[in-house]
């Protein structure tokens, strides 16, 4: 019962989380009027069937524990939009493999990298093969579908950290690497329009991106998929936004800098980005600029004081006038990347090698409590500093508290409450995604204090870079032809106990930071009693108490750079 | 330590096993003269490529929780002849992900669908992508290849049990019920040469299979897999062969009669074995005679019986003399199959529902403790009936001490060893595979007691099938549109809630074998108090402690044939 009123009650936050995303979305639909003229029923991929023509029915094949990390393939996977339903049609050769005991707690899969989210969720609902003849019309789409959710697709950092970075890896997973394969397409099930980042989305599509919308057919119609495959990546992910814990990063996130830099080489060469001649004579930086709130009042004295001060050439950038592949083409040559945080900042994954992000806090908002984009750039590999500036001056804050609710407005909570906040000097830890102390102090402009942030960015600057290196795990092959003797003395027994490197340490000169060293371990034939040594030669005579009339097993293993290889097969003694 | 000499001890075990199998292939091979003629770098799939073109170096993902449930795949994985290892090439542009901390504990995956079995394990050896210049030629491999062990080729139940099926359930799930796609192969990197039944296996590709002899190129080369899958699923096993404990049925397997008859069908297509007319008259029998040991020693005799007491016309088949083709045409549409235990009875998989199948044990071999065959017909929906008849009379037994070992002969064995397995009239609960008293009394021939066997078949006969039916789980949708009102009187709160049933439930006529249940939990907001109704209709009018200021959640769901459907979405009221 608890388990179950706890879904509900995250439910309800979800809830108001989503609605929140819906009127950015709306209103950004209003402001750039994108959405797309519908062509119903003439999209070139859909093919008008028979009944008979899917009378294999539905098969299924998922993998995976729970909706969280399940995947699931889908052959002859149906859509009916009269019901918002997706269908599987059982038929005596319908497959379902990996299916869980019960689907519904909560559901199969989850459609977006979010995990767990109750907006989010996948399942079918279940039709024998015979009611297809019931429904006016079907329409297949052949190929490879690639079914998902964008979770907040008018939001940078979201489009990034949950949509593309994870459609990376699955795409890559699903085809051994190669993202755009021909016969693939994505279908955008979230129901937003194509909005402003659809032009990121296609970069992984050899053929254009579906919109839900695009499933609906005129009357009580099928659409189904040849092949659909549900279930995107959480694997990339390093930030989880709040909605059952204060937001931080995710903890055992898998997310590499090898991934990170593949993911970015990707999409430059899909942009067109080519990589930039650098001038190394003097520093530049690019500070990101807003234009109607959290502004930094003071961006021209910044800049001169950058400027003089620590002979970094800052130049302005502004997302509302910038095409996404400019801001990633100078940002991927920058040296620092400045500003207040916000969703813009996911661009840092751009940042070149020993580059500095500086991230601007308003006045009460505490930086270790929002760190996606400390997160982002403190994966081990990256090299990339990182320098969170906080206003601790209050009269160096202006806000606005008639602002509207959702961008941090107070007006309409109690004089109690909103004199407790004006009061506060930092907002204390909370859930996604209303807080009104949050939004009211995220939204605050900022006279950045420009001796405290020359004297920290000049600090950064001059450290040194951990230089962490993403390497990968080289470990030592099997040890192989493990030879032993017993030598037989009057009054002790000794293993003389000879072996061979592992054949390909050769090849690992350059990776080998340490004397190679080998773990031997002698155990005595049926008898509960195993020695281990550790040596840095390829052979040893082992004195102890051995036995002349005892068997004796023996093992040897070696070592890397503390990376342990196999074991060889068991020699006998 | 304790594991890890469990591991060692295993290990020997299953070395003996492998040592009896590979006898069994080395007098298959002699008997028949298969090693087919190698054609080394003649290979019409492999291309001799350069190292440059392989500059992506190699990238893996995997799935899975350990190596009996993983699979990978991989880009421009590599082979060695020369160490007989697999190779993973580091590059900058390698990616890894779903790899275990510990690829050597045990193994990254299995290579065969029996689990966890030491001569089965495959792992890659590790070397930097600029190693790959050291190697004398390398030869590239287009497309998919599909890389794993059979188990025990040359034994036809191994070979069903422990590769056709699971090599069926993992290539559908691959190709989204594709089995046999254009763009793949097979390779068999168990080392043995084709075998008997490599036509088989043929059926499960579009290409010839590969041998791991055909991997064996001259010098120090490389052959790498653009594409390569690794993982057989063991979703379809139902048997262990007794490794680490006395064989048995798999707990929790997976097997269902749906992928038995879609596997059979498959097979049947792929031989071109088309339904045969059944003639109604009379029960028609197939009694499968062996030739050179554990024979029915008055054969004839029963068959006579069968014919007079039952009416049942048997014919003998002989596996010896009588492809796998018309074996399985011969079985699909024969009434009752009887047999000696042994690995023919695997073809029981094609008898047609209603039939019987007879299995046969010599004296002293308990029938509870060796259940392949009744596993595998007992498997609900199948619907095959199953008999084991044993041989009680010690009189009726011939065995034959002398035979080599590991046909059952105990001459090798001590007096009293001897005497005491003569004596024992029922071989005790043992581990595979080597077992004296196990091998002497399966070897044993028999005169079946006629009289006892017909009236036990005659019984079986007569008995009614239980029926069960493999019916899909078919649940009822989300509840739709449900209303809550309240109703005030002047001392009582009632809630008055309707609801739609699931738009599904239309289309199930078919299926319903009862009413169709809703359940409806209401919950008083914030509190932790929820009651629940079980109802049969889609509306009522609740009475209970319910308060007027009070905000009340409902949720209804629906039940039909015990299957629970989801919740609806929360109502407020």
């Amino acid at each position: 019962m608890n388990h179950y009123e706890l879904l509900m009650t995250l439910g309800i936050i979800a809830l108001a989380y989503l609605s929140y995303i819906n009127k950015n979305v709306n209103d950004k639909i209003k402001e750039n009027c994108l959405l797309r003229p519908l062509n119903i029923n003439n999209y070139s991929g859909f093919i008008q069937v028979e009944a008979s023509q899917l009378d294999s029915g539905t098969s299924a094949w998922c993998r995976g524990e729970s909706n969280v990390d399940r995947t699931c393939k889908f052959h002859y996977l149906c859509y009916n939009s009269l019901n918002d339903d997706f269908i599987f049609f059982h038929g005596p050769r319908s497959m379902a493999s990996g299916l869980p005991q019960d689907r519904f707690s909560p559901a199969l899969t989850d459609l977006s990298s979010v995990p767990n989210h109750n907006t989010q969720y996948f399942n079918f609902v279940d039709l024998p093969l015979e009611a297809m003849e019931s429904f006016d019309q079907i329409f297949l789409l052949h190929g490879n579908s690639f079914i998902f959710n964008r979770f907040n697709p008018s939001n940078l950092m979201h489009v990034f950290h949950d949509d593309l970075l994870p459609l990376f890896h699955t795409l890559s997973e699903i085809n051994y690497g190669d993202i755009n394969s021909s016969d693939s397409r994505l279908l955008f099930f979230d129901g937003h329009a194509k909005l402003d980042h659809f032009h990121l989305y296609k970069l992984f599509s050899s053929q254009i991106p579906l919109l839900k919308s695009d499933l609906n057919k005129s009357g009580n119609s099928l659409v189904c998929f040849e092949r659909a495959f549900i279930g995107l990546s959480n694997a990339t992910t390093w930030y989880q936004y709040g909605f059952q814990e204060p937001q931080g990063s995710v903890r055992n996130s898998k997310i590499t800098a090898r991934t990170i830099l593949l993911f970015t080489d990707y999409l430059k060469a899909k942009l067109g980005i080519e990589k930039e001649e650098q001038s190394q004579s003097r520093l530049n930086g690019i500070l990101i600029g807003r234009r109607t709130n959290r502004l930094i009042l003071n961006e021209e004295h910044l800049v001169m004081a950058l400027a003089r001060d620590l002979h970094i050439s800052v130049q302005l950038l502004h997302l509302e006038d910038t095409s996404i592949k400019e801001a990633i083409q100078r940002i991927s040559s920058t040296d620092v990347l400045i500003g207040v945080h916000g969703s813009a900042l996911i661009l840092s994954m751009f940042l070149q090698k020993g580059a500095l992000l500086v991230e601007i806090f308003p006045f009460a908002v505490n930086p270790e409590h929002y760190t996606p984009y400390k997160t982002l750039v403190s994966i081990p590999g990256l090299n990339v500093k990182y320098l969170a500036w906080r206003n601790m001056e209050r009269e160096n804050t202006v806000f606005n508290k008639s602002a509207l609710a959702e961008f941090g407005g107070i007006d309409h909570l109690s004089a109690e409450e909103q004199n407790r906040i004006l009061d506060s000097s930092e907002v204390p830890l909370h859930l996604c995604c209303n807080d009104p102390e949050w939004l009211f102090r995220i939204y605050q402009d900022t006279v950045v204090d420009v001796h405290s942030f020359i004297s920290a960015v000049r600090k950064s600057i001059s450290e040194d870079l951990a230089g962490e290196r993403d390497t990968p795990q080289i470990y030592p092959a099997k040890v192989n032809k493990v030879v032993c003797r017993k030598l037989m003395a009057v009054d002790v027994v000794k293993l003389e106990v000879n072996w061979q490197q592992p054949w390909n340490v050769k090849y690992l000169k350059a990776v080998i930071k340490e004397d190679i060293k080998y773990e031997v371990w002698i155990q005595q034939a049926f008898v509960d009693n195993t020695k281990a040594w550790i040596l840095n030669t390829t052979g040893y005579i082992f004195e102890g108490e051995f036995l002349a009339d005892s068997t004796y097993f023996v093992w040897v293993r070696c070592i890397i750079n503390n990376q342990i290889g196999p074991f060889s097969d068991v020699t006998i003694c």
